[in-house]
């Protein structure tokens, strides 16, 4: 932890003072990992998802989705993440005590959590490390621990296992043949999820760092790998971008991510183009531009199946933490599942320029069978047999007609025909794009950042300077004193504001209005209100702006109708 | 299951061909009870739950917070949860099939799942009730099955049992202090949680509504209970509610939910003021208001600890079901909290109306100790120790000092004193008033609602006449044909529209128009907009309202400015 004069200490008590975010079940003793988001944080945390989702619907060809949380174990197993999600656990021989291995090698490595096992025995031992236990230098070798969260549905002996999903990406891999339906089988689209994801950690630490369970939003776009994309970098053209690629490819650089996509840098255009709209989205909503850098995975570190993974980290309190990954996974997902569950609806149509003529084998429906079985469906379920690759299906099976629906098909409604049939186009697997982000670690970052120590009279003085459109109390009504009538119009003003469509106000009638411009100022209220006598008169309050506490005097009409188009700020 | 002429497997085909709605993990064989919202869907959801959010933040008085769904059992212990979610299960001695008891007897009894486990047993046999395996009539007795999802936090043997959370409604309890602080110690106020809730149904029917995963929404409403509310009812005044009281108290009445408060038939003047807002909520997001009553529980199926509890019932394909339950709670939820923790920081204080005089034993700050060890806090430690209500405290033990911030207090730092004090007030426990909401069964009602059936040039044809801030889908963008420059235009258009804050927009460029705007009528979009070659040279378009067909020429641009204001409506 960097040495910054306890102002981490300072703003974490503040966060939980003022309810932004504090551990989760204090009263029953608490869980590491877990955070609740209170009164103030609640909203800025739903600011932050709205954001987001707008940030990729104005695409025009990102839809969202939600799926479960609860994902049975077929699922998972097909992912990979019951086989590979995994940290490695030393075991003290000593005193019997369990650390990640990666933990106890974090003053020795770089980069312990991408290290293989014999890595960690080794270094281990080579390095000395002992046990924060006993203080022993005696190890068991490394074992793997799976991180999710298991439990059972159904009952009794009827149970099935399943997990907490680790990630939401799944769901949007499941819903690929409605998506497919939903944009009338045309490629490129995405679909985006906001939601929780779990991980069993063994030691959470730094706060919202390392959680047990957070909020993600991930989008996963669906492209076709045999149509170069054509994306416009010419709003990020004059920006350059930190870059850290591999070391075995190039030194870190600044430069445009135009510029690194030619290059062969940034291995993807659609890769480089996520990464400028991920920079649009983490400087809209509050991070300090000069606080980014993207890194590349190194080979030793990316997943197998992907071909490029860049890391937006974003350097705060915690030091460069990651908090957008950015991955091109290639056909992985959809064809791991296609394999586990033989499943052929994960494919995506691609017309050829010019018809072919090949030499097949197809099924075909025998008719004698499939026209009393499915009378007006027949022909439908002909021409769904017929658009079959897998030639080799366990009998009976389930097939998917055009219309979405499904038939069950028996080996006798079946005849194999040798055909010189004339194709049009071939079916593939899409390739996937996946930008994922860690929305708690980004809202930290947001308080980290906009979080302003400084003096006022002599005294220590602190503002939350949020951007005014994710701040989540937008104004603070402060009647003068509560008395003479001033309540009543205080109250009704905070009610009205309240109603206008997420625009948010808090009541504070108690203190100095010095003391309640410093509280309002704490949690980045933009705007203080204050009512006086002269209200009662001639319906004007003062209005005093956040940053540099300019003041003036406006009708309150003109207020709600300047807060309902957020734009207050032209007043000043 | 009502004999519709199979309208519910009509509209539930639909719903999945569409992506509205469908069923988790197809491509893995599916999971009962867990459904995935659709392309279509996602937005449905977001748009409901945002305006069930807002419905409540214009009180002025309630914030929402979020907390995790993850909960260690001690939380779950207090709350009577561990020990009564409970399901009662009956198996057959026969053939060992286990089965849900009240399922079993649901031709025989209106309410079985309130039936005590006697009585079911009794039920069983009376009734004849056969195994559904293997028709015999020979049950064990019926025994409890907890209905929350199990899973271990932190690994091995450092593990502690945690439950996916059966309702959100544990986080509000939770942040209580938070909440107060934030409140500025005055009640009564509000929090509000959406989120997923959980429950390990053994057989889930029904399509949405048994669900093990669901969307709930949550407002718990902490009040005085010695100070008489007054609710403002005149918005209700000439709108009679349909209500079932408890058949003990009254009949099946329609009346006003003032006049139905006054007459003690709703018990808790709060309870009837938030089935007001109920019903406000319910309509405007397109229940069919002639579709909704209210049922009071009975003595036997209310919790023993509730005052009052009333269901919102909609009535839809499978009958009336509860989708909104509104209970005073009294103050079962904190106490419970506070027994099982010794905390002391769930009660609210009450000011008297004139000092008193009382004599008593307090825990005094041993200053010689008290001073050295918190300096510049001791002032405020002592003045906490002296509102402490329980004087057993073990030690050491941590006090919350009124700036939210916890100090350790060991014995040494104490001492016993007598003292005739002067009282201003008393602390004491807050009571709940808790409306929750089934978003999941609310959006199935919705569409079940809004579905019609109907006929157009002799063929059958649907339309879902979502209300126009709901639909998930604002704008079709359809080019008359997909060549001649038109393509180009309706795509900037489409564009364009889906960057307006909260508008979205489709783009359907295949098939004859009026397959496309059948296809739009299908899931609610309520305007539909044909490009043509006159859009090339004016920059008109046509707009076609869902519910009439009626059509007219408008410019794009006036077009846009209309959907980001929400009021298309008002050009027809």
């Amino acid at each position: 932890m960097s040495d910054d004069g306890g102002r981490l200490d300072r703003l974490t008590a503040m966060l939980r003072r003022r309810g932004v975010i504090l551990p989760a079940f204090e009263i029953h003793g608490g869980v590491a990992g877990l955070y609740d988001f209170g009164p103030i944080g609640g909203k800025l945390r739903r600011n932050v998802k709205n954001i987001w989702l707008q940030h990729w619907a104005k695409h025009g060809d990102i839809v969202e989705i939600d799926s479960p949380t609860l994902t049975p174990e077929p699922v998972l197993i097909a992912s990979g993440h019951v086989g590979e999600f995994n940290d490695y656990m030393s075991e003290c021989k000593s005193c019997n005590s369990v650390f990640r291995s990666d933990h106890l090698l974090s003053d020795h490595h770089p980069n312990p959590d991408v290290l293989p096992p014999e890595e960690l025995n080794s270094l281990l031992i080579k390095m000395g490390v002992t046990c924060p236990g006993c203080n022993q230098n005696d190890w068991l070798d490394a074992r793997p621990m799976n991180l999710m969260f298991e439990t059972k549905i159904g009952a009794m002996r009827g149970g099935r296992t399943a997990y907490m999903r680790p990630e939401t990406a799944q769901g949007m891999f499941m819903l690929f043949p409605a998506l497919y339906r939903h944009f009338r089988n045309r490629l490129p689209f995405g679909a985006v999820q906001t939601g929780k994801g779990y991980r069993n950690e063994i030691s959470p630490r730094q706060g919202m760092i390392r959680l047990r369970e957070f909020n993600m939003a991930e989008l996963e776009y669906f492209i076709d790998p045999e149509v170069v994309p054509s994306h416009d970098f010419s709003k990020w053209n004059s920006m350059p971008f930190n870059l850290i690629p591999d070391p075995d490819t190039s030194s870190p650089v600044s430069m445009s991510i135009r510029d690194a996509s030619e290059k062969g840098i940034i291995r993807h255009p659609t890769v480089a183009w996520f990464m400028g709209w991920t920079w649009d989205f983490l400087v809209a909503v509050g991070i300090d531009p000069n606080r980014i850098r993207f890194r590349q995975h190194e080979g030793t570190e990316m997943a197998h199946y992907a071909s490029d993974c860049w890391d937006a980290e974003i350097e705060g309190s915690y030091g460069w933490i990651e908090c957008v990954g950015i991955a091109h996974r290639g056909c992985y997902d959809l064809g791991a599942h296609e394999n586990s569950t033989g499943n052929s609806s994960l494919k995506a149509w691609r017309p050829f320029q010019e018809p072919k003529s090949v030499d097949k084998t197809i099924l075909a429906g025998n008719g004698a069978v499939i026209g009393p079985a499915f009378r007006e469906k027949a022909n439908a379920v002909n021409a769904a047999l017929a658009e079959l690759s897998n030639t080799n299906q366990e009998y009976p099976f389930q097939l998917t007609l055009d219309d979405g629906s499904e038939v069950t098909i028996e080996e006798n409604m079946i005849e194999m025909k040798r055909v010189v049939a004339t194709e049009h186009g071939e079916w593939f697997l899409p390739h996937v794009v996946e930008p994922a982000f860690g929305i708690d670690r980004i809202i930290w970052h947001i308080l980290d950042h906009c979080y302003i120590e400084t003096e006022k009279s002599g005294e220590s003085y602190t503002l939350m300077q949020l951007p005014e459109f994710i701040a989540p109390v937008n104004v603070a009504i402060l009647p003068l004193m509560e008395k003479d009538g001033l309540v009543e119009v205080a109250d009704l003003l905070h009610r009205q504001i309240c109603s206008i469509s997420d625009v948010s106000s808090y009541y504070d009638g108690s203190g100095s209005i010095g003391r309640r411009y410093a509280r309002a100022d704490e949690v980045g209220v933009p705007w203080a209100i204050t009512i006086d006598h002269q209200t009662l008169e001639d319906s004007t309050v003062t209005i005093r702006r956040r940053d540099d506490g300019l003041q003036m005097r406006i009708e309150m009409d003109l207020l709600q109708s300047k807060l309902a188009t957020g734009s207050i700020s032209e007043l000043f």
